[in-house]
């Protein structure tokens, strides 16, 4: 598709997951300037395109990417289906989206993910996402179920959509 | 106003500052029915009558107390204005409502809020919520912020309030 995601191989994902806190925090550098960026974060059309593992597709039932507003999505496999749903507490312009998180299968965990986009001055941008959970069950439970990989193929389409642009 | 309040002292108000963890629970019984507790707290004629300490007055910007809403008042005392938003993640009738939490004054610092009502089967409610800071240094700088005084005169507020209905 493209010869521009060799920056963006699993190596780059940095992941931490400190013990004993109830929060888990993703750095990744991106080839496109911020803008680009935070666009394909709050572009319905193009978050279904990149977001989770390759196995699934998305499909928006629910989308207002402004602070105060609220998202939902079903994102679907040759397993079955996942439902998801939350606000944007706060959608700052190509700098910062704040939203909450629920996977409908777990209806009373939810958690706060803080996303950060900061311009390295190269044409790169580095995302900073800090997800805080309600429970350190809850966090060490989003670990354990694998949610590294859904990142890393995401973030791998991610690369190849901004690519695009 | 009431004497119906007694039970409502400083007292019967239980906060937990965890050591190392980046919350704040507080357990809290009232007199009235879950119904009647719930409809405080989502009725915005309501909630500012009764929402934080007897110095100051509130006044809605934004109120949409459903899931996936968002709210906004700013609460005024002498000294000047506060201003705080935040998006309802879920609002669960009678049963549960979770949202987020930012003061303007600090437009970087969130806080999501989990708040459970349990009805106590002797016409009292058991209200539990517990905030989720983004740092332990959010967490600490709440308590030390004297927040303990608004809470306890807040739902004195809300004791007679009850009373009243």
């Amino acid at each position: 598709m493209s010869t521009t995601d060799t920056a963006a191989d699993f190596s780059t994902l940095q992941l931490d997951v400190p013990e004993g806190v109830q929060s888990i925090s993703i750095t990744r550098d991106f080839a496109a300037t911020p803008d680009k960026v935070f666009r394909a974060h709050i572009d319905p059309e193009l978050f279904v395109k990149w977001c989770g593992p390759d196995s699934i597709t998305n499909t928006i039932r629910e989308w207002n990417a402004t602070t105060g507003g609220n998202w939902s999505y079903v994102s679907s496999d040759d397993r079955g289906e996942y439902a998801f749903f939350g606000s944007f507490h706060e959608v700052r312009e190509n700098e910062r989206i704040v939203q909450t998180f629920t996977f409908e299968g777990f209806p009373d965990a939810v958690n706060l993910e803080i996303l950060t986009l900061t311009d390295l001055s190269d044409g790169r941008t580095r995302l900073m996402s800090t997800s805080i959970f309600d429970s350190l069950e809850s966090r060490d439970g989003m670990v354990a179920s694998g949610m590294e990989h859904g990142i890393v193929e995401g973030f791998n389409k991610l690369d190849r959509l901004l690519a695009e642009a």
